[in-house]
């Protein structure tokens, strides 16, 4: 009888082209699904909940697998704890019902990033977060980010079309319209963290907003140009892209007896 | 007229064969001695308060040099940093006294070291603490590690000799003889931490005690085992050296004006 199988995976982006898998590059998905195919001696189907770029961070990434095996759940964490490298972790496993998919059940995500705005980045943190030195004024962050969220059409923050996913393979309409449930800006010592919750974002959003955060509390643009950017509707509004290994794919929620 | 300048140096000890230039390989000592000579276009000499060895990391290290190079300590600093790579930090840089010499004027020192008992390390501690998954009592550790504090005859602490450095050669004398002024043991979630502040510490000293402690913490070993271990003056005696990617060289302590 197959089984359905819940992943709950962190990792460090550093060395992987992304998550997806792509044939001769490192990849988490291509990782994962590796260990498990020699594992069960089977080919395995990973789903994650949605892709995350080359370097960019999961602290909670989630995906789902079916399969035949008799390891129970906490054996399939061991065993690939115990064969992937350090740098992707599997946190937990469960059973979870035949009808849970990671990317269609997802009711929202949460991402974060993490800018340090210090002049001296200490050398652990190189890997982990943006070094932006200079004052910012997160007030000015704050009062721009309100206008996110809420239904609107993200375009201008947005990648180009060619750098894109096909439309429809995240299993989203190709519609630029998304839902910003939430934002924060957080500042704990020399470090800022802007914390975004939706139910799904298009590609390079988070990090178009986020640089586009930040050159508001330098001061290079004010927060009430947020909606002109919107209405746009227009990709070139947007003159800095964050880089990815300051990102963290944080949280994915679904509901109840999967969540 | 030559200036004497102190640097404090954070490092990441992943990437490098340790601090003590080596012909051809990456080193802490020989990464900026590199970038200083450029700077200065002179050749310079670079003391550091002591050596780490391959993988171990530094918050906090110690260095002085002497320059006739017009630059100010910040000047110094800033091209320091901007040459460099992002794993070697300069958090400081200062004008001090001809007779302040970083290893020579060294009062103490303080080692830290990372354990992460928990069964998953997360991926982004991988490089920065020791793994070493179970319970541990941090009681019946600190119980061992006051055996420590004090003067003794660390033989049974200390690397063989064909792996250490010449003798003298750190300032030091061939004598096995340490003193250890304090001992902390310290959790911090699933974390534990052994800091050790002394005058000067033997090399592989600070691991072999923080490995034999790690056994006391597991149950393998009696808190009053360490007594018995000092006066055997036996290398043998130790079963576990923990290993470097869990150490830092937090502080160097200087005397007034140089401080």
């Amino acid at each position: 009888m197959m089984r359905n199988i819940k992943l709950t995976i962190a990792y460090d982006g550093t060395d992987f082209r992304g998550w997806q898998m792509q044939p001769g590059l490192p990849t988490i998905q291509g990782a994962i699904t590796d260990v498990l195919s020699r594992i069960t001696r089977g080919k395995i189907a990973l789903h994650g909940s949605g892709r995350t770029d080359a370097g960019v961070h999961a602290l909670g990434q989630v995906a789902n697998f079916q399969t035949g095996a008799r390891l129970t759940p906490g054996e399939f964490q061991h065993a690939l704890n115990g064969i992937l490298p350090g740098t992707i972790r599997i946190y937990a496993a469960e059973e979870v019902p035949q009808d849970f998919h990671a990317r269609h059940s997802a009711l929202a995500k949460t991402y974060r990033y993490r800018v340090f705005s210090g002049q001296v980045l200490p050398p652990f943190l190189s890997r982990y977060v943006f070094h932006y030195p200079g004052t910012l004024d997160e007030s000015a962050m704050y009062d721009a980010a309100r206008h996110f969220v809420g239904e609107h059409d993200f375009t201008t923050f947005s990648g180009n079309p060619e750098m894109s996913e096909p439309p429809g393979d995240e299993g989203q309409s190709p519609s630029p319209i998304r839902t910003v449930h939430s934002v924060e800006i957080l500042r704990e010592g020399d470090e800022v963290l802007v914390q975004l919750r939706g139910r799904s974002f298009l590609r390079y959003m988070v990090r178009k907003m986020t640089g586009t955060l930040l050159e508001v509390g330098r001061g290079k643009l004010r927060p009430g140009a947020i909606p002109q950017m919107l209405a746009a509707r227009d990709r070139s509004k947007v003159n800095f892209t964050a880089p990815p290994h300051g990102l963290y794919l944080a949280t994915v929620e679904y509901g109840g007896s999967a969540g």
